[in-house]
């Protein structure tokens, strides 16, 4: 047997990486397909466990919710591996806002409680919503427009899993009034009125 | 070389597909990858050849601009090859409203006129604006809002390329306003005022 | 705004199907890329809802545990989504036996209780095994050999999600024991003993 | 066991298909992610074995050579798996004339004899020739013009692989000159002279 | 909302990166994926603007024709993304001679003047050829040969657009006779008399 | 012809890649869409070519056979390209254990000898065994259990192509027996009896 063994070290012997896995190397420059890989001598377990969605996010702000990400960034171990997961939290009345995630569907798990959850197509605009009990699962196309409400009256709780191990979040509200886009700009470009937009961009940080 | 001929005649004698194209068969239903093909011996070079997007847009209506797509359903030889493009047509202070492409970037360039065009980033919700001349062109990556303005004073064409032959198209107001999704959830799920809300969803046609 | 809204709706007056999504019509012959899709007026939010996963296995069985999948085939919803979920349930002492996946990587979310997962690399066929509790999350590369097995003391639950729509699932006993593949090819090919193939075969249904 | 063996058989009973393999139905319309699938039931061995490799190709024809494809066309097996195979047999001074597989890279490997083979890159069009000698591998990548000559005493074979089930095969030489293109176009865009586009349409039966 | 704003520009805190976008680092070296990314502070709405398809190419050449690139390599912006653009210009009898792009499907819009147009496909050799007017679309699938030329009485103008950021791009004049590939190998793989090859190797440069 | 020459020239001119190929540079670190590339200007023919496959392997060990992998790792041409290869050797009686390849589908074809191979489906463990002649051609899809197995009297010989540049192997004994998972873990997860793990650990290395 002793040849066999050899023979199967040989195999990979001259090879710096395998296909099974790439751990994430953060500070290095990414790439179109996601980050650098560690050598995989220096990989251990904890590179494929990730703790941190263990603990409710703090839901004291003005939303009442959090979102609580394991993307690559925080998660190197799913670098290259086609998905990632986050973790929801929605005091009574809490919401996630209006949303994309540019790269990625999600499917979204009730842990605890009830939330009411939605998407809009592009075609036709149709709304689809529904209110979700604890087990339920939904799925939100790639791409499109999505919210998640507790209407509940307890603190409600979701995992959520991405198609990609970097979905990026695109919240409307921030993009639009979180930022210098010119005030000008934006309401030729979205409708709204002057005194909605200086509003939410007071109270979002936005300028211009 | 008659024998050689008749090879590689031989060589697709029993195959009813080429790996070349794959026509769409609007018809039919789709799958995940696109329509079914239409066979080959069907298909003749006006399948390959779209003439919709010689002809201005209609530019006489509230956003004195016109989008005119050459995407798959209208332009079925593009099935399974990875693009398709668009005509954008903006009379003076014509605008082409904030919205995304779920499913493919774009490229922007503009045959005559002058385009203010931006986009937002997810991260950190940075804005990008330029404002483009004849001959300039710019990306939108996949999923993210855009929008482009015709600041100039005549009218503006461009012509738009996406990397998918299917890149959809959601417009925020429309998704926002154009449906049933009530009040109540939309004002919780963006911020925007009660008012604000009902405003617009009567202009576009909203209930709820 | 009439003209705008009939603008937009020209866009897709001619189109059968819409990018967005495509909920699975699995009566029909699937193909490389998943099922057909439904067409999309036929769809409601229903079809992107799945209940079955609120509901436990029922883990009075010889491995103490159960799967309960919602892939393409249960929830076509997530058809050309790029993901699925499914639900563990782990009596104590309950095991998920050593398995693959041939199309996808997981990720696991532990619910409930304690779980002690690994799996095997193939490079130098390392071990990454960790006792995970409530809140944490591992990732099993796709394609490689895994692992579950409840060791607290009370039913554990966990959510896990794949970067497939129908990830398949490829449990080594079974396929090693639960069919004819004869003995001998067996034997040979895994170096296993006669009389331990016999006994598993016996246990397990197979024959040869 | 029992119930385990039920909660398995359980697991994938409302399905109609797995992920595992997806074997052609040929007469069928195919789509951009190849043909539909023949439900999994009806599949034996024998279609995931080819014999049509183990005769030689009749090299008796005008490039004293053969192909002899193993693609879905004639292999429905491999439909979905990415990748596919053909054999090459080439007479003392046989030659599979300047080509390329629009969809594929190939590897070479020389079963019997020498072949001297090259490709040309699009940076700088490049050369890379060499002689290769039995158990050689030579690889082509994606859609670069390539050839294969016999330049050994004794008749050469090689096996060929792909990286798509469709690779596809355009022969310049059939593609200039045994087809309707006419004279005028095809000089104009390939700066050869008449006379010798004349003689070679000849030959190969085109017209025009 | 203090609270909420640094909930979200925590998600991205310890992140280098954004799924968004990857603006090329030429200097580099690319992988499979393309090239890495320049770290996202560092960019500018200038990386996705590009200006250099506004000016004519030069068409006083053997051709009348020019093609000018913005390609990865000269618009990095593109990178990852799936797309890229060329403009060409032909003044009267201006020619794009035959040639494929290895890695990308194409669509031409003609923008000025009349251009003839055609692509011959792998199944039978069969050609598709069309004039095509100011406005006109036309699809060139991935890999196969294709040509314009303007066959009009003024300069022609065109926009193509591809299904990849950098397409490659094998004129068949060029990697025939613009290199040492040897006469003798060379008459051999297309059957081209060797007087012909001299004659196009002297006039293109090529040597052997 | 010297203005379009340069025009050419120019068109590449910034470029420090070429969409054509990406040969790996080994040393560097990987990511997940393979390795960074070498510049092309240091590429040689010799880098696409490669000769360890032209040698049988040293079959003088308890399998009575040998894999010589042409990978990615050892064969550097291939990265990027979507394919790799291997050569078996096979003894009589010599047998490739039970195995998968974690990220490709193989296709096998016998250069000499007889060889009876065979794999097992995810669904419903279906067993697909066929004994294969000089020739033949059988294909294993991606992720599933397969082996192979000399059962003629003289010494046989496969290649087997590969659908990715970097496929893994997983050789089950290995991952159970070869290495440190504890015999606890293993047995629980196996069923394997207490004697066999021990009696294979022994004979394999494994510790635990």
């Amino acid at each position: 047997m002793h040849l066999f063994v050899c023979l199967f070290a040989l195999l990979f012997s001259s090879s710096s990486q395998a296909a099974d896995f790439c751990v994430a190397k953060l500070k290095g420059a990414g790439n179109p397909a996601g980050y650098a890989c560690r050598m995989p001598s220096k990989v251990t377990v904890d590179d494929f466990v990730y703790t941190g969605l263990g603990v409710a996010g703090n839901t004291t702000n003005i939303i009442s919710a959090a979102v609580t990400p394991a993307f690559v960034q925080q998660f190197p171990g799913v670098n290259g591996l086609g998905l990632s997961m986050a973790r929801l939290d929605l005091a009574p009345a809490g919401v996630i806002p209006m949303h994309t995630h540019p790269g990625a569907s999600e499917l979204l798990f009730v842990v605890r409680g009830k939330i009411t959850a939605g998407f809009i197509s592009s075609l036709a605009n149709t709304v689809y919503v529904k209110t979700l009990k604890k087990g339920d699962v939904m799925v939100f196309p790639r791409g499109l427009l999505h919210f998640q409400i507790n209407d509940g009256e307890i603190n409600a709780v979701a995992v959520v899993s991405f198609s990609d191990p970097d979905p990026g979040l695109q919240i409307t509200d921030f993009a639009f009034f979180a930022n210098n886009l010119s005030s000008e700009l934006l309401e030729k470009s979205t409708f709204l009125d002057d005194a909605q937009v200086k509003k939410l961009k007071k109270v979002l940080g936005g300028t211009g």
